[in-house]
This record gives C-alpha cells, sequence and structure tokens, in this order.
C-alpha cells in the first residue's frame, strides 16, 4: 500500500508527551487560580456562525478567519474568546447572575502567515468579569493579584504588572488639547520604551504638537518614582478635568489595595506609557512583563471595557479581563529553557515490572498503588530483563517495582529510586508510603524556573 | 445600532455555569483516573490536513467531515481522535517509548444531520495502548480495571462492562464453516438483544445458513452462566481452530485478573455477540451498559487492534483503546436526572460581603482563605444589602462572610452557611477551617448519582 507521509501543520504545536506533561501542569495551575478568584469555567464552542465571529468585521480578523461553508451554513472558527463571551453572555443574560465571573481556556484560530514562534491554533487563557450596567472598580483592583497568583503559582518570580489607566491618559490629552491628535500620539508613547525619550519626542513634534506640549507629554509620561511617589506627582493635573480625576481616583484604588490582595511592591508598577490598542479599554489596563525578558513583551495583559456585547444587546454590560496567550508563553518559556527539569514528566511515577510468569502480585501490588494515587504503569511485554530496564529509563519513571519469587514468598517487594539508585526490599503497603512522599515533594516543583 | 441575534449553532453544546461545573468535574476525574494507569496527555491539532484525516477515505466520514480551504491548503478539522494519534505515532516514532500509552480529551466534528442529543461538535476521551510489533495480552486485560475505575469515580454503581474476544467469533465462524457469511451474521448476531432469540434466528437462516448451523450459532452466542462458566462451556469447541483456541485464552487471562485489577464481579461479564465492526478490531472487544439504562447503548467502547497506522507507516504497531463519547454521555446523563445536585456548581465557596466603606479587611480575608484552598469571592458592588444577599442565593455559594465595623473591631468575621442558614462569628483562621473542612466533605460527593 502506498503510505501517506505523515505530517503535522506549520503553526500547529504538537507537543511530545515530556513537555505535554509541563504544559498540562501549567493548564491545572491556571484553573485552579481562577477557581480561587470565584470564576466559572466556560466552554464555548469552537465552531460559530460567521454573522456572529465577524459582527465588528472588519481588518485583520476578517482576512485571518477559518470561514468555510458546510450546507447552507457559513461558519467561523472562533479567533479570540472575547466574541463568543460577548455572544454567550447576551444570549443567557436572564440565566446568568451578575458580576459574572468566567474564566475559558480554549483554542483559537488565526490563519497568519507562518513565522517561527506564531501559531495559527493557539490557546488563550482568559478571565473576565461582566456587570449589569455597572461594575465597580474594586474588580479592577483585583486582578493584579490574580496576575501575581498565577505567575508565582507556575514559579515565575521576575515579572512584573505594569498598569495604567485610559481615564488618566485620556483626561491628561484632553487637557494637554490635543484630543484629536490622542490615537497617533498614543501609538508614539506605547513605542517609548523601545524607541527612547527623544526619538518619542521628535516623532510626537512630528504630529504638529507645539513643542511646549511635547514636553509635557513626556513629562507626564516619564513621572518618575515608585507607584505612590507617581500617584503624588499625578495630583499636580487634579481638579482640571473630570475624566483624569476619576481615573486617578481609580487607580489610587488599585494601588491602595495591593498589600490586602497580597501583590509585593516589586512585582507592581504604575506605567503611563500603557494604553493597549484605541477603542476598547476604557478604564484600568494591564500589561505583564519577564523582567529578564522584556523583549517577549508583555505575556499577560488586558483591561476595563465599558461595551462587551453592543452588537447583541441594547444592555450595558461593561467588564474587565486579562488573557494569557498560552501556546505562544509556552513556546518561549521552552525556547528560553525556562520550563522547569525536575518535575516529573514521565507517564507514571511507578513502573511495576513482573519477574514472574504469573502476573497476579505484579497485579495486585499495581492495584494497590492506584488506590493509595500513585500513577502506576504494569510492564508485561515479553521481553528480556535488560529491555524492560531500559523502557524504565527511556520513560524516565522514578520508581521501579521489582516483583520476582522471592519477594513474593517474603510477603516484599524489591523497590528502586530511578535517581538515587537505592533499592529497598519492603512491604507493598511501605513502599506505596516511600513513593507517595517522593511524589508529593516533587510535584510541588514549580513548572516554570525563572 | 442594528443589533446581530446572538446565537448558538444547533448541535454545538454549550452549557451554563452550574452544568460546565459538572461536566468540569467529570473531565478532572478522567484525566486523574487515565493518569493513575500510565497515560500521558496528548493533544494534537484541531485542524490537519485533509490527506492525513481522509487516509483511509470513503464513507460516511468523507461526508460529514468539515473540509475547507485557507490559501493553497486543504484542511480538515478532525473527526475522530484515532486517526491523529495514527498520524502522531507514525510521525514521532523514533522519540516515543513503546509500549506507548497516551490518553486524549479532546473536540472532534461531526457534520451530521442535526438530531435532539446527537452533537456535531463533541467531546471524546480516548485511551490507546500502542506496541511497536507486538503487544501483551495483559493490556487487553488491564482495560476492565480502567473502565471500572472511571465510571465508579464519576459515581457510577449499576454498570456493565461486557467484553468479547474477535478471535473467538471469528474462530467460531470458522469452525460453523461461514466465514464468508460472517460479515452478515456478526450484524445479526449484534442486534441479539434488541430483536430477541427467535427474529435472530431467523434472520441468520435467510443469509442461507443451514438451520443445524444457525441453530450452533445461537447455543454458541447464548452461552449462559456467570464468565467463568462460560469460559468452561466454550471448552468444548477447543482443539478444532487455531484462532478460536488463540481467542479462548486470551479471554481466559482478561478474566483471570479481574480480581487483583480489582473490578468485580457484577460488573464485568462475557457477552459472545459483540464484535464492534468489521475490520478494525481484531482481540478482546468491550462495551459497557448502564444496567438500568439499556437503551443509551454503551457509552464506553473500544477493542484492540493490529494496525494503528498502516497508512502512514510500514511499522506494524498492534494496539488496544477505549472511547467514551463524553459530549453525549453528559447529555443522556443530563437527561436521566443522573447529574447530581450535591456537588458545588456556585463559582466559589465562599463570598465575601464587606459591610463597611473601606474593603481592607475583607480583601485581607479574601486572601487568607485563597492561601488556604478555598475559591473566594469579593462582592464589591454599590448595591443595598438585600441585593447583596439575593447574589450570594443566586450563585448558589455555600457560604458567606460578612464583614462590618461590629466584626472587624473585635478581630472577627461573620460566617453563614447558606444550607443551614447557622451564622457564626468567629476568627478568619477559624472560619477557613469551618470552610475548608465542608467543601473537602462536599467534592468528595460524585457528579453522578446512579
Amino acid at each position: 500500500m502506498d503510505k501517506i507521509k505523515p505530517r503535522t501543520l506549520s503553526g500547529f504545536m504538537e507537543l511530545l508527551p515530556e513537555k505535554q506533561a509541563k504544559m498540562e501542569k501549567m493548564m491545572d495551575i491556571l484553573r485552579k487560580t481562577y477557581s480561587l478568584y470565584g470564576f466559572s469555567a466556560l466552554d464555548t464552542p469552537i465552531i460559530e456562525a460567521s454573522e456572529i465571529l465577524l459582527a465588528k468585521g472588519g481588518g485583520e480578523t476578517e482576512k485571518q478567519i477559518y470561514r468555510f461553508s458546510k450546507g447552507d451554513s457559513d461558519l467561523s472558527l472562533r479567533f479570540d474568546l472575547t466574541v463568543p463571551l460577548a455572544k454567550y453572555v447576551a444570549l443567557n443574560y436572564g440565566q446568568l447572575a451578575f458580576p459574572f465571573r468566567r474564566y475559558q481556556i480554549g483554542k483559537v484560530f488565526r490563519g497568519e502567515r507562518a513565522q517561527r514562534g506564531r501559531f495559527r491554533e493557539f490557546y488563550q487563557a482568559d478571565i473576565d468579569i461582566i456587570g449589569d450596567g455597572e461594575l465597580d472598580i474594586m474588580n479592577e483592583a483585583e486582578i493584579p493579584s490574580i496576575i501575581y497568583s498565577t505567575f508565582t503559582k507556575l514559579g515565575l518570580k521576575k515579572f512584573k504588572i505594569r498598569v495604567n489607566n485610559r481615564k488618566i491618559l485620556n483626561g491628561f490629552f484632553q487637557i494637554s488639547g490635543i484630543s484629536d491628535k490622542a490615537e497617533a500620539v498614543m501609538r508614539t508613547i506605547d513605542k517609548l520604551e523601545k524607541i527612547g525619550a527623544s526619538k518619542c519626542k521628535e516623532l510626537i513634534a512630528e504630529e504638529g504638537i507645539p513643542a511646549k506640549t511635547a514636553d509635557e507629554i513626556m513629562d507626564f509620561i516619564t513621572t518618575p518614582g515608585r507607584s505612590t511617589e507617581k500617584l503624588e506627582a499625578l495630583k499636580k493635573y487634579e481638579g482640571r478635568n473630570e475624566l483624569f480625576d476619576t481615573g486617578l481616583s481609580e487607580l489610587r484604588t488599585v494601588v491602595t489595595y495591593l498589600p490586602e490582595f497580597g501583590v509585593p511592591e516589586e512585582n507592581f508598577e504604575i506605567d503611563l506609557t500603557i494604553a493597549r490598542g484605541l477603542d476598547y479599554y476604557t478604564g484600568t489596563v494591564y500589561e505583564t512583563i519577564l523582567t529578564d525578558y522584556p523583549e517577549i513583551g508583555s505575556v499577560c495583559s488586558g483591561g476595563r471595557y465599558d461595551d462587551l456585547a453592543g452588537y447583541y444587546t441594547d444592555k450595558k454590560l461593561p467588564g474587565v479581563g486579562i488573557s494569557i496567550g498560552l501556546t505562544r508563553l509556552f513556546y518561549v518559556l521552552d525556547e528560553q529553557g525556562l520550563l522547569s527539569d525536575e518535575i516529573i514528566t514521565a507517564p507514571a511515577d511507578v513502573l511495576i515490572i513482573p519477574m514472574t510468569e504469573d502476573f497476579s502480585k505484579a497485579v495486585e501490588t499495581a492495584t494497590l498503588f492506584r488506590e493509595n494515587g500513585i500513577r502506576t504503569m504494569l510492564y508485561s511485554e515479553n521481553k528480556k530483563f535488560k529491555s524492560k530496564v531500559s523502557y524504565a529509563d527511556k520513560i524516565g519513571v522514578p520508581f521501579t517495582v521489582f516483583i520476582g519469587e522471592d519477594e513474593i514468598g517474603r510477603g516484599l517487594i524489591k523497590i528502586k529510586d530511578m535517581q538515587s539508585g537505592e533499592q529497598f526490599s519492603e512491604k507493598p503497603e511501605e513502599a506505596a508510603r516511600r513513593v507517595r512522599e517522593a511524589v508529593i515533594l516533587k510535584n510541588k516543583k514549580p513548572v516554570i524556573c525563572g
């Protein structure tokens, strides 16, 4: 028979088992952490009617979307998790309790040009809090705590949550009388870190903004100091513009509750250059940077918006949300060598190798181990002893159990710690305890070493 | 602005948060149980090249598949998890350790005609054990234990794992001299339970099979007794056909190890009518029936096959696997009222309602609770007391915490058990302990009550 060459499409992540084990661990941590903050799991379809997904329409989205017909239906694959959420909330409005907190970790699809580290099918991990008509600023204040918990539990230490407030930005532009040029200016100041202050000022001036105003803008966005010092410095603009004042008060609330939310000062900063696009966000905006790898860009971003589902409903549904591009994050962590090799990625914690023809004792031991929550694999292939041991090495299992006539006669099993090489002949219950303790310790190790 | 009516396509499951919580719990149990048996998680792309997915081609698959073009690429959505596994193993052959055990829980897509309870996008939960050239019968013997653990942990009690061996069936057909009519006969005996013995015999006779042979077939497939008695009765066919003898010996092995694998007799039976299709399976085959709901059909099926990836590679890759149609299972369990209402489906275990303007103490308490692993939601909307309490009722949260001036002054919090109505003023640490204990108890309750 002619063979078809097996291949996986480029731009589609497909991991070997050891790497997948790390990805699974990351997803598990995300699910658990989001749950700790009262978010419900949601699972919307991957296929939606095109008219639903393209309600906003235009731009890159329409070009990148996977769209096709089946029978009479015009269908598309979701390209993010926000549009499906908007549809879901509009559709189920009467059956949801607001504020509605949901998380969704799911694949989205974008037919981008193939590039290294760019994926066409990738996981997003989103959380959103949706209010009915209004939503208190405390929800925005809680987000840094969620980001901090998530990354800390993943094992990251050196990261910074950067926060700004769009009302402050827009209010300041109104004060400076350049609201009509806000778009161009925001695009420029967003690049401050990359291009430096003098180039930034030059570009602002090129927009036809007077030198004095350009100076003021530069002064404003480079306000120095810690969060509390920045808040203090921003007071000088207070009382001149209502929007600005509201934004400053909101930002103050966010900063005020950081200690009670358990967010250390060194993992947080006010960054007045962050805008995160033009139309959507209206209040607090968030970015998260790996301190040692700023070139990666933000690994967790989002913000406050006022109108989640305006395309589908008249209800005013404000919200705040953040998103992690999980597939890309995994890819860059792996590339930078930041995925830990200390966690167990073997398919099992124990491999049981029977040394007798009758497998009864081996099976009994496997069942006992599994009842004790130990991931146990039974090796039952009819191979030479050397092949069996080499299988244990290949899968990287932490413990191997040998069950021979001798042990069975004495009511014992022989267990080998594959890392230390130590061997023990002991009762199955004792061996189970030994493995459990070792596994619990290993499983406490974080998946990211950064 | 004109609104687009929000809708979800028919044939696509989208659950409200409380139901989704039950689905998540089921998925979590599947992941954990499969892991206990040494299966690695795998995650293959949803989109594959059409030539890969349609390597086998023809039949219903080709009609139902979601196939489309993007640029120059001819793409399709996976319609099962087996073809992607075959591709994966053929592609990564050199980097995998065999036997290779993997589980995958993922969505698959089939553009079937819309029918009640039929889904076009649905989860399959598959496990497979793939051997390199050969695979010991013990792997087949282990499968009933995995099915038993899975359904028991989900909370099901009344289910039966039915097992047959294709070598016994095919061997018996050879003995009876009707191998050329095996296909039609198998299709008929597969219906025995539905149509009854006399109708079954009639249909067999209609295939042009002599009455005496039809009698023998009926005798064979209705062999009475428990597993061990059936094995005993089947001895009378032994020694006449090699294939039959191998099958009987394999079936004996499967039955022999059931006690050590922890599978009770009442959850297992040999059913000589089970064939599970014509071409694919070559050894042990499995079905799982909910005893009180036989009309649902098998909720977990599979078997042993000899050639996983023949379309992609010359390597002989035999295997054994089972699959749960998770979305359909969830749907029928829900329809039959078998999903438990006793487990926590609220987005949080505790809702904290601050009664003061300063939220510091409330936030501090939320952080403490979360550090104790308690899923905690902070209610910070500026509403009347009544609305706040009604929110707690709506989300069905087990505990509510009120933090007012009075409690803050005494270093206490007021916690209310929403089910019993009891209230306690106590230290936050004590309240956390109370909640943890209650939640651990509740979380031990099974998701299915059957």
